[in-house]
């Protein structure tokens, strides 16, 4: 599946654990002054002067967290990056550096590694972001990415889970569960190609929800937005688990509730229709799907004329006292108690 | 091996993702003015003001970069956290805080990991280290160890493996050889277990082999020590691959030579016994073993007598011109080429 099998491949033995590293980074280009020292030495140098680092980290399993059968490489490069920035875009900052570490096995071909690093490059040039470490080495069975993003921000402009206050504005960026239906169509096509390899699906139709799950983007246009309008979020976070465990760190980060209104959940079109293919329910989609890598938020009431209207964002609920609980109000307004179904990796497995 | 069968084992499902992290980092406790925010959010947020940052990473999988049948999950804790600080200290730099990310099978009882944990947490407190991000998942096999570690330093004082200059000194902290003769022991106890079970090994004659292995020291200490006796290398490696293969890093970096005098190379009585016993030859368990955590470094050569004497330092050859190329001169005062035959892991899969 990776690669025409008619094409020569590169053992990765022949170039050895430098060779690689240095074949693979080759062509990334330097583009912040805090970057002082990046890849080929012990450790990165940055120089952030006054203002403060920020670090996020994360660790991706082949058969856990990605399915290279219907994933390519480029786009996991890609997607690798993204799942990383959205974590500092998540604290109100900027992003500047990455490191990247991958394992594979000795039978993955050079080439299928570059058209890794190709979804990097891809993702370090649009985002702007310097690769400054990590290394590869062998796995004894799947593929194994482990990418640290550092960012930086003054002091006051960094936006943590806690700081909700009761009253302030629930609001999301982008739409909802588009990721979650897109994976749920690529996996019924792997099924199709097993039964039928020469079968040629159409999945126009699916094109908006297979490019959310395959090549999302983290949503550092939200955070210059945000800064633009003059906007200081009371608490952030970027949704990778679904909206529902996401609204719930903030509650218990910043000991609040929330009210959450079904009907102000933002859904694509195309994610209700593919809801309605699959028989699932398109607020459950959206309450647990996850991966959407938006950024859900909270604002004091006084700065929603700032953002009304503006078609990047959706107010969907209020903060409310930690006493009454985080709930959402159904369609027929009934309240019910907001369950973290986000993504519990080891119950999986 | 892992735990005494008879105990009481707390599946990590049960716990969640979120739960265990909070789990398993309950106990650790912030110990740097540079740590604004640790664990708890979408990333760590850290102040290092007119100091510049340094970042390096590593990324250990089970059956490449450790074995669990000798390896005591503390110590594995313990030697992540090592092989990561000494990267930092290789830069002439203060380790200041990790980010710790595990993946481990949910076969795997909490337990294990809490021992885990706990030579991360022995590691920190020694070595003043806070840990301030890292996730915990699922793997489909075996455990994934992902570390990275941050620390500071002013820009005058950072040291980079580029940087000899011809008739500088060549010098190594400490002794060589002796993890890779631990690991030796190692292996050949676990085939004589395999055998007999039963056997009862007395290792205290390898004691100090076995814990270079287990549970080796970056070398914070010999940081502190030049700092003290005002000496900054012109360049600087940590000896991870083997003396070899560092010295050919450095000669290349540096665009120098080099002469390295096989009868100065540190060694410890017990390697060489262990080398008599295993039939190795000891200079080339130096080279090639890899795992001591040593810092090798250039000095100039007016800097000697401040050195001189030290037995932490012992000064192994000079910096040549490069056309001169990088050579070891044998006891017998042949002068053969240095080849890096530090640890390939494709090679090795």
């Amino acid at each position: 599946m990776l690669e025409d099998k008619n094409q020569e491949k590169t053992s990765l033995e022949k170039l050895g654990e430098f060779g690689l590293i240095d074949h693979l980074t080759q062509h990334f280009k330097i583009q912040h002054k805090s970057t002082i020292k990046g890849i080929g030495d012990d450790a990165a140098v940055l120089d952030f002067k006054d203002k403060k680092t920020l670090v996020s980290t994360d660790l991706l399993i082949e058969g856990i967290h990605f399915d290279l059968s219907y994933m390519p490489l480029k786009h996991l490069g890609y997607k690798a990056v993204m799942v990383n920035l959205s974590d500092v875009y998540a604290m109100n900052a900027r992003a500047t550096q990455i490191t990247v570490s991958v394992a594979v096995s000795n039978r993955f071909p050079l080439e299928a590694l570059e058209e890794f690093y190709s979804g990097i490059t891809l993702a370090c040039e649009l985002y702007k972001i310097d690769l400054v470490g990590g290394d590869t080495t062998s796995s004894t069975t799947g593929m194994i990415i482990s990418i640290t993003a550092i960012g930086e921000a003054v002091e006051e402009d960094i936006v943590y889970r806690s700081g909700a206050k009761p009253n302030d504005l629930l609001v999301v960026s982008g739409d909802l569960g588009a990721a979650y239906m897109g994976l749920q169509v690529l996996k019924r096509e792997k099924e199709v190609f097993k039964v039928n390899p020469n079968n040629q699906p159409d999945l126009s139709a699916y094109s908006y929800i297979i490019e959310r799950q395959l090549k999302p983007e983290a949503r550092k246009d939200v955070v210059e937005l945000l800064g633009k309008l003059n906007i200081k979020p009371t608490s952030m976070i970027d949704i990778s688990d679904g909206l529902s465990s996401e609204i719930l760190h903030l509650c218990k980060q910043g000991e609040v509730g929330c009210n959450l209104f079904e009907d102000k959940i933002p859904l694509d079109p195309t994610v209700i229709s593919a809801c309605e293919e699959f028989k699932l329910d398109s607020t459950l989609v959206a309450l647990s799907g996850g991966e959407d890598y938006e950024l859900l938020f909270t604002i004091d009431q006084k700065k929603f004329p700032d953002l009304k209207g503006n078609p990047n964002f959706t107010v969907v609920g209020h903060i409310t006292d930690k006493h009454e609980g985080a709930h959402l109000i159904s369609r027929n307004n009934s309240k019910i108690p907001l369950t973290a179904q986000g993504w519990n990796s080891f119950a999986k497995a």
